[in-house]
């Protein structure tokens, strides 16, 4: 098979002990099931890993994988996010990884295929592709694991010959991540990016879906006056329980001077939208998409860099301000790992949900999309309890 | 027919214009369908009402339909909750009315009699025991509305022979009753029994579904250290993002001085429970069932009447206060209607679905039962939006 | 001297001992200090009291005096406040008492010179009245006790023969009575009243100082869209930074549906005021005076009572409604007692005061107004935190 | 007079014009006094500036002052604080500048001299020592500024031949830069730093004036359990009426998993406390003094660094963590300026100080600690309130 294809080998030596030791001292439930894991002999087992590669949370999971004998070979599933240190490190520990942050989207496909080339038995997934590559292998592989709402859309109409596990919608992801994480990350990237703060200042979040809620929640408790616009008039009402005021989106950009996106639909503030904000407004994006904004239209209005993520685009008389371009601030301009205790819960989720591929999986399994183990969700949930709730 | 069943007649004389006034005033969205209704011509439509008969919300939707030509015929669905100046005022206006507050079980029943006597076409039911005594009816009546989760239980296993249209799962309840309204009610009449405040105090919700957080939300926000036991960890790490502290129960029994039950089950507080608070710790209920916290054990205590609604047992060396003897507090402890402007949309919820049942619904709909309109509740929600939200 | 000059003596017997228990249980830091007062000799003290005379916090701390041997005559600082029953019970103890609630003016006047007559030699007054009576005593009284800014203005420029101890500028009240009590009780108040909830409506807030900041915090928490107006711009900066919207008068009044006066001046809103907000808005008053609302002019406009405290003011082609006829709406229009954890510290503040002026008051004490002696509201401070705060 | 010394004068060309516009434009309020001021002419005024140099507001408003013909020299306050871009960048302009990042103690103490060299006629200084090295200067200097509470404790004592204004005492900072922008800082550096959440985080914080009472709201605001320590009893009663729970110091060392110290004192945890933490606590400070923590005694504790501002320290058999080394978290951790709208305030507060002492100051000034002049900072106030508040 290919060796590794990353940035630099050496800069494995830029990893500091200490600091994984920080990583893993903030995550306790996945560091729990990492060191049971990594005591057990899964020799034999091959799988195929395609996610993010970064420091915190994707080296402790797949060291303990490797230390239990499992054959795994790593891609990026992002062009962007790799760590490519952690990527080296990775490589450096005798796990063939494929990706680099800043790699063209030939690489990106290319790397896909080798890792599809692995063939694998197990497969660990973010976003569907991996599973969709190893469609027609023979035999099939025994199981998967998928993380992302477009991975689940990827896969939902295909005939798939092996089971997929479907963790995007447990509870413990769903009422959690959306809700909480966005939110906690967007507003202190939103302050670093602009050296402002959310105090008595008029914000205005489209979409009150998970991710509007927690955004819109958290900019009240930073001191922002937060209006809410949705399409959905329960959600409307929903949001004035919980002391927002409720607008029209055109009420709601004639009157804010921070706007979010949180719709998880593309062109939602179209030019149409962008003409009737008020000069100064500054407008980022929170959804899942990063074409909530139209940035094709913008882009062709006159505009300037202002310092980093803060673009100026002239727009008649008016002027507006685009953080990171339209893509998501909390992962765009965000400067460091946050929330490494809430994402603990899922690398713990993706770890014990391999460990029961392995070992306990019915051999009857269905194929096609399954959920997630309802008991091993339990069990990592009430470890968490366990561990953080409690007096002790 | 038999004419009606109330207290005393001559209370009708005891209805103030301009308060009804004001009740129509703070429920602008079901005054709107009121008002389009009453100039309806509903003639030869013939509907049972079986809810509860209170002046803020019952009495300007039966007059509506009575305005508009509905023969109506109303029960009382619980022994206690009628204002009897609302019966005789109903009563008045020439609607038959079977029902006052302290009736017998044996005069509840009677009345449902008398109820089902008036062979209604249509009915509006809260419980489900209206639609069972017309199971019989022939030809079945053409339509019903159902408003209670009891309700649904009593009816689902049943063959039924007319449409039920379920409205207590639509979003605009579910969403907003549930989370909002009991927990906004609860502490106002907890401090009007008690005299005291929630600054600093350490309070246990017991149970953290929507009634729970809600609780716990409000209680967070009038200066609380609020602390949560449920059974399902989940819920419990969200609690714990909820600014909440996640405790077992023995823990939270041991530590907290006040103490709610929300779970919807029964014999949650039992005997090993109650012996384990702390001396003096005030216990309550806001869950669904009156039958949370054992109240045959605790009566079989030594016990005494403080004040209106505070019971002290003894138990063993120690001591601990009841309020409301174990009842939803908000219920039977608050002195006054509130939450009206909430409420103001399940009287739109009733009204237009009985108008929808009249003009509407499809000649060849299935009997069993189905969910309440789409439509009509969204209308309801724009409606809200229109009025409430907005800047205007 | 006089007997008692009170509603009616058999009143007493309504008093429910079990009641009285509850209110002495949720005082805990006065009644430490009531009970060891209650053993100590004050045979031929003579106190005069004047201030409210209700169940919850007077009759515990006169019995306990009455207990030492100390003279007690109380008379009521307030025509309206006085429960009679707690006035019967006190006169059925042996103590004088002078007051009713609802006496005229002239009866008032009267009592406090009856109290007067009682040529008590220690005071503890509300309002200045009784000391302003005392002035001619001779020999000077040894002490008094003031509670209130208005008794402190009263008494400011007055050549004062005796020590008057001030406890209304003490930290012990000044950060938390006005900051947390008035906002505690009026919200609870409103929706007693009105039937309506907080959630997502428009509130304005007239004055941001302490009493203002506690109505507009609470307000905020209960869902509500607070707008602060302030005369003082670094006030209306503050509220920016404590999430509400700073707004120029005419705004707020043109923009919020229901306003609330917290000022402490009198004529806050006059007619030109009133004229300019939205049809249907509820305003009411929560300063220390009756008169921020220009009643008078309203008064002249058509009006009509909706029902208990609210009244509907038609203003040309607008109407409001006004609560409690602009009387502190927490106070005028609440129906229970409320905050009794809080006032426990003041009861505690005035029995210290006074066993400390029979015991410990340096004989060389300058006469005139002088601070309230810190190391006694350190004390109870410090009770109190071992009470309610910490672990335990 | 000697040049200017800095790190590098190229570094000049570094500063991006762009990026300098945003920082005039997040600040309108100093913008607007900067503009009105460039245009005057102030030629042959002597201005002597000790503070930070930073691009956010030093630049803009020491360009106004040399545009207005005001002959400027600068000194850096702080051997860390310096950016030195900016220095070199107002170098460039034509102003003598000395300071850099990292200088030595006598470097700073040779800056000092030099900028006493200048022999300025006013002072615009922040810690005092510029205003103690010119107690010297004949004639007296005409007037100073001064920022800080330690700059204010060094002169109290000191014969002060000339006028100095302290704008420390005023309420625009005393009751916003204090109370709102500490714990609006701290938190997300925590964040930064360590990775974690708040969310249902046991926080003890360590004194409960201003900086601690918006260290703990923040803290409560982003879902931590807030423990509160203060000696002063009353401060712990007002925590608890902010919903945080009150503990004696012991208690909370037990049982809070995260420690900041508030109190503007040295030695509050020392040996004893540090000692009685539970393993893994994460301590750090967010006081005036940079000794609140006993860091002496720490680092002869076994100890590791794990990450950037995180240090591991093994106590007996325990372990804490201490964030930055026990510095000022906010601004030791803190990767970017923020708070840009709160500190506009603040550099419009020095602008109209330095302009109304040129222009309007009495001739027969007292000499001596003076209050900074009230009708600026109202005006100040007035127009942040007509930028950022009402409607607009």
């Amino acid at each position: 098979m290919e060796p590794s294809r990353i940035k630099n080998p050496d800069l494995a030596a830029l990893v500091d002990e200490n600091e994984m030791a920080w990583y893993r001292y903030v995550a306790p439930i996945s560091e729990h099931y990492a060191s049971l894991i990594a005591k057990r002999d899964y020799r034999g087992k091959r799988l195929a890993y395609w996610g993010h590669i970064v420091l915190e949370n994707t080296i402790p999971m797949v060291l303990a994988l490797k230390q239990a004998g499992v054959e795994v070979v790593m891609g990026a599933c992002n062009v962007d996010s790799t760590n490519d240190v952690a990527a080296a490190y990775a490589a450096s520990q005798g796990i063939r990884v494929y990706g680099w942050r800043g790699m063209s989207q030939a690489d990106y496909q290319e790397n896909l295929r080798l890792v599809r080339a692995f063939e694998a038995d197990y497969l660990c997934d973010m976003g569907g592709e991996l599973s969709e590559a190893y469609l027609d292998r023979q035999p099939p592989v025994k199981g998967a694991l998928e993380a992302t709402t477009s991975g689940l859309n990827l896969l939902k109409g295909r005939d798939l010959p092996f089971p997929v596990f479907d963790w995007n919608s447990i509870p413990l992801k769903e009422r959690l991540e959306n809700r909480f994480h966005v939110g906690d990350g967007v507003w202190p990237a939103f302050s670093h990016v602009t050296g402002l703060g959310l105090f008595g200042r008029r914000v205005l979040v489209i979409g009150y879906g998970p991710v509007g809620k927690g955004i819109a929640e958290r900019a009240r408790n930073l001191g922002a006056l937060v209006h809410v616009s949705d399409l959905d008039p329960v959600k409307m009402i929903e949001a004035r329980h919980h002391g927002c005021e409720a607008v029209g989106l055109e009420e709601g950009l004639a009157r804010c001077q921070v706007i979010v996106t949180a719709t998880g639909f593309e062109g939602v503030l179209r030019e149409e939208h962008l003409r009737q904000v008020r000069p100064g407004t500054i407008v980022f994006n929170a959804g899942h998409s990063n074409r909530e904004i139209d940035i094709d239209w913008l882009a062709r209005q006159p505009h300037q860099r202002m310092k980093a993520h803060i673009e100026r685009y002239e727009i008649g008389e008016k002027f507006l301000f685009l953080l990171a371009k339209g893509s998501l601030l909390n992962l765009a301009a965000s400067d460091s790992a946050h929330g490494l205790d809430l994402f603990d819960h899922y690398t713990a989720v993706m770890l014990l949900g391999i460990a029961w591929m392995f070992d306990e999986m019915p051999a009857d399994i269905r194929p096609g999309l399954q959920p997630y183990p309802a008991h091993l969700e339990r069990e990592i949930a009430a470890l968490s309890v366990r561990i953080h709730g409690g007096g002790g």
